[in-house]
């Protein structure tokens, strides 16, 4: 039950009691941000990260963290999100184990972690979390909010929150809804947690911990993460040297196990298993359409018409062709709802091999079109 | 450590000692087939049908088995694969646990099962043992071979060891050789079932059996096997009904996690797990250019000169767009590979929306393609 959090972090309270989506509510819980560049004196240049499931707000360095930062070639001085132009802030999601109040977190109430009584976390709350900062910073209104992968769905909540607050964004890899194949890989990654005898429903401690439960999860969503295309190149049908290969029965063979098996450890024990099961059902649960009657009147929840009910100036949603988590026409739905709403909205699908976390490697095609969109708005 | 065998399942005893591929050799093995139809006197209107990992050779309703197979729609009189026209065998793959000698059968050296002890199985061992049920049927020459996803690699291992024992090939959403996204899937499944302690590396019986290995092996096939694009339609984001729907904390709550845990539910107790590593092992091993030079001089194998090396006259290579196992371009691949050989070779891609499993559900397109290609033959 440890959590993991970078040195620099800032945080805000949020009021308490914070009310959540699904009921209940925290005490005494914070939000964990970092920030680049200066807010000006009009207040109106503000730009805000809200990130996928396991970053934390540390997205690239600064003068209280040296160390780069899970985006460092994106924001900075100079970068695609340029802290000489603009006042960048990143957010850790509430709910996360990297600094923002989450099942990892005590519970001020009984001086325990919450674990499972942590309340259902929606991505909503981690919306209402992010707005929260942004007020705090005495930002009026954002110039753009930019979210990848589950932060792509926090920012759509977020906008639909709080119209006004935010005058353009920039989606990445996002949805507007989970659709039935993400569901089932992230219900496959939960399961693997919950069947590993260590997860104990929660009550877990570094000694008696899920590790082969969450190595599992980790593994399936690296492969989630990347592309088939990609790995055909870099992997191929390469095979381990002999004193690297596992002489386990059915053990580790060929390169591309051995590239899951390292990512996979680098990860077990650097994020908390139940923060991790929240996170991924709150995305399992958004539908940024879910207030929004269906026009054919059958009761299901009409996406276009949430879409379309957000304002905003204008909006870049960026996707790529390898992406299965997220597919493209995806972020074209989300292109395509916001122009609807009289967005001034460009869908870029970019032939990135990566897959679904191109965002976070494929700087020469992600870092022009960022820029190039934020220099627009200047 | 149960066999799975269908009631009407013939055999063939294969020699003994059996020599297999990687070293080790079988006794008193024995190959599991059916048939539908009869030989001509010209003992040339014989059609092999080699399959997948899971199925039996119970393709369809026989004499000796009422019961519908797992190819109902295309095997039998006046259909796709016409037994009034074609003598239409089926063998169950030499490993698996139904029927055909495997894992799970009892070594007659020992009098125990196998488990752990089976040799090393290859995909050019199934090969093998498919060969000789098609020779102790009196077939000089097949008509076709029809191979489908693993099938699909064992029917050109046929064709590389065996010239001129087929005069046609279908490749049905098959390979040439394991890439590496298939080979992490394949990798990920077997972790599961080995890190299930109920394994035991192979030493399970039915009271402590590896269940919850199997049905995470079994669903992220699932995953694998259909498409994010079906389950868009099929599934959407719709919910279970309260009382189908699960207790406990993170449990079962959309369509598409019930879809996959009623699929798992069916399948653990009904294949054997460590056939089921076996077979899954023999998949990734699998490179038809193996022994072919690379013409760049680099070692690696050429799976074009692998494929451009087999002699049939005519052959057709199906895929479907929505398959991420077998991805299409591994079927071009087969196609234009025998064409470079000199067959009359098509390929075929189909816009079905199944993925991998669209041979064994539509019916619509696979039927007329297949039967078809079969008729052209006549």
């Amino acid at each position: 039950m440890t959590e993991f959090i970078p040195p620099g972090t800032r945080w805000f309270d949020l009021p308490s009691p914070f009310p959540m989506k699904r009921g209940g509510a925290l005490n005494n819980a914070r939000v964990a941000y970092e920030t680049w560049g200066s807010l000006n004196a009009a207040r109106d240049n503000a730009v805000l990260i809200v990130t996928g499931l396991s970053p934390d707000a540390h997205a690239a360095s600064n003068e209280g963290n040296p160390e780069p930062g899970w985006w460092e070639q994106m924001v900075g001085p100079g970068k695609p999100i340029d802290s000489d132009c603009w006042f960048v802030v990143c957010v850790n999601s509430l709910g996360s184990c990297k600094g923002s109040t989450g099942p990892a977190s005590i519970n001020p109430d009984t001086g325990a972690p919450y674990r499972l009584s942590f309340p259902d976390l929606s991505i909503e709350d981690g919306a209402q979390a992010a707005a929260h900062v942004v007020r705090e910073l005495g930002i009026a209104s954002l110039a753009c909010i930019i979210g990848n992968s589950m932060g792509g769905m926090t920012a759509l909540a977020f906008l639909q929150l709080h119209p006004g607050l935010a005058r353009s964004h920039i989606n990445i890899s996002g949805a507007a809804k989970a659709l039935p194949f993400s569901i089932a890989i992230r219900s496959l990654q939960r399961e693997a947690i919950r069947l590993d005898p260590n997860w104990n429903h929660g009550q877990y401690d570094d000694e008696r911990y899920p590790e082969a439960g969450m190595r599992m999860a980790r593994k399936l969503g690296v492969i989630t993460y990347r592309s088939a295309l990609e790995w055909d190149g870099r992997f191929g049908r390469v095979r381990l040297d002999s004193d690297r290969s596992d002489d386990e029965p059915f053990g580790l063979e060929f390169e591309v196990e051995s590239y899951l098996e390292g990512h996979a450890r680098r990860f077990v024990r650097r994020f908390d298993p139940n923060c991790y099961l929240y996170l991924s059902r709150s995305m399992d649960w958004f539908d940024l359409g879910e207030y929004c009657n269906d026009r054919r009147g059958n009761g299901e929840a009409d996406t276009r018409a949430g879409l379309a009910g957000l304002r905003v100036d204008k909006a870049l949603a960026i996707g790529v062709h390898t992406d299965i988590l997220f597919p493209l026409q995806q972020q074209e739905e989300i292109a395509e709802g916001l122009r609807a709403g009289g967005a001034d909205s460009r869908f870029l699908p970019l032939p990135s091999p990566q897959g679904h976390d191109a965002f976070l490697v494929d700087i020469a095609r992600f870092g022009p079109a960022v820029g190039d969109f934020l220099n627009s708005l200047r």
